[in-house]
């Protein structure tokens, strides 16, 4: 019984995934969805990289929790544009969610949008937002084994951080296990060691940002088509 | 179409649930349910636990996690029995999976059972396995925030454990800050400040395991049934 019930539900996540897609990609908005366990620190690397990202880039972003509008509280203070989702009992953010907040956000205006899914390492995975990339987070603090131990998300991440390296010398964390661990589920990962306390790593991550925000506009232009 | 349908897996599982739990206070088997973010450091309080209980209580681990075997392994280094649970795209343990273990583990010979779950604040909490108790556990790595920001876990567990506690001096952790927002959620709440690296706060934490297996035992005499 569960299993068609379950395709159902992933299947119009993904129709209406293709809608956002096909937006986001009319429109040249590039759209990260950020997915790790609670507390690895996304809203953190999002202060800083909304800080760090060039002006000519033009920012927006959802948040997802259960609870609380305190991550969207943190975001607007940044002066980004913001909108919270509260999923209740919900663990991860489907397409329908991210389709009604964008109705809240002039996307006209963005040229890069920010997705902070639910904190959850498991759930997100299979719910794809029209995103261009997932990034995985993992924090030194939860040790090398997560990407063996949770292979989907690594597996379909374009990139992943490696965040809170400022405690390797506080935790037992072996940056070459949990790297080799996650290149040989996805050989193409990206990978970014950053702290968001002393700012170590960020450039790298912002660059490659902005490569992959370059990269969307010059597929738009390619089609011939006009940013709207 | 999908409430019902949600519904119906939950009503399958409290049944067998139920089951569990009448076949636990038969047998008078304290039966503990551990639930965090990926990373909490179940296992690492798992192995310390196990080592620090007083040899008359016997000792059954059951494992939950997508994929691998790494923590069966620690586990069954400790000497104490114990099944993995590998479940896959799955993102909690469910009763039959726990029913499921049993039949791996001679009953007849423990007095406390602990079972990890799957690496995840959100959906193991819907999912009764017959335990005694839920157990969080919340790294000061994870932040102060998150019991607000996932009340769920924090409303039904009986303990809460904030562990990692030796990161204090390195992480933005405001323990007061997380306690005050756990007991709004839940005043009866026992909380428990522990580091498995240095052993800090691990005694009143055993202590209070020995007492919930005392209690459970007194209780199991009043009904003046025998263990099995």
């Amino acid at each position: 019984m569960e299993i068609p019930i379950v395709r159902n539900i992933l299947e119009a996540n993904e129709a209406e995934a293709e809608r956002l897609r096909e937006n986001f990609a009319r429109t040249g908005i590039l759209v990260l969805n950020l997915i790790s366990g609670p507390g690895a620190g996304k809203t953190t690397l999002l202060e800083k990289t909304l800080a760090a990202l060039p002006r000519e880039l033009r920012t927006a972003v959802i948040e997802g929790d259960q609870q609380t509008d305190h991550d969207a509280r943190r975001i607007a203070a940044t002066g980004a544009r913001c909108v919270q989702i509260n999923t209740g009992a919900g663990c991860h953010l489907n397409s329908s969610m991210v389709a009604a907040a964008c109705e809240y956000l002039d996307l006209s205006a963005v040229d890069a949008l920010f997705i902070e899914n639910v904190g959850n390492m498991v759930c997100p995975v299979g719910f794809n937002l029209g995103e261009d990339a997932k990034i995985a987070l993992l924090s030194v603090a939860e040790g090398d084994d997560k990407p063996a131990k949770y292979p989907s998300l690594f597996q379909c991440a374009r990139a992943m951080l490696l965040t809170k390296i400022d405690l390797l010398p506080h935790v037992d964390f072996d940056q070459a296990k949990a790297l080799a661990s996650a290149k040989v589920l996805n050989a193409d990962l990206a990978v970014f060691s950053v702290s968001c306390r002393d700012g170590y790593g960020l450039e790298p991550w912002i660059d490659w940002i902005v490569g992959q925000w370059r990269a969307k506009r010059a597929a738009l232009a390619d089609r011939g088509e006009k940013h709207v």
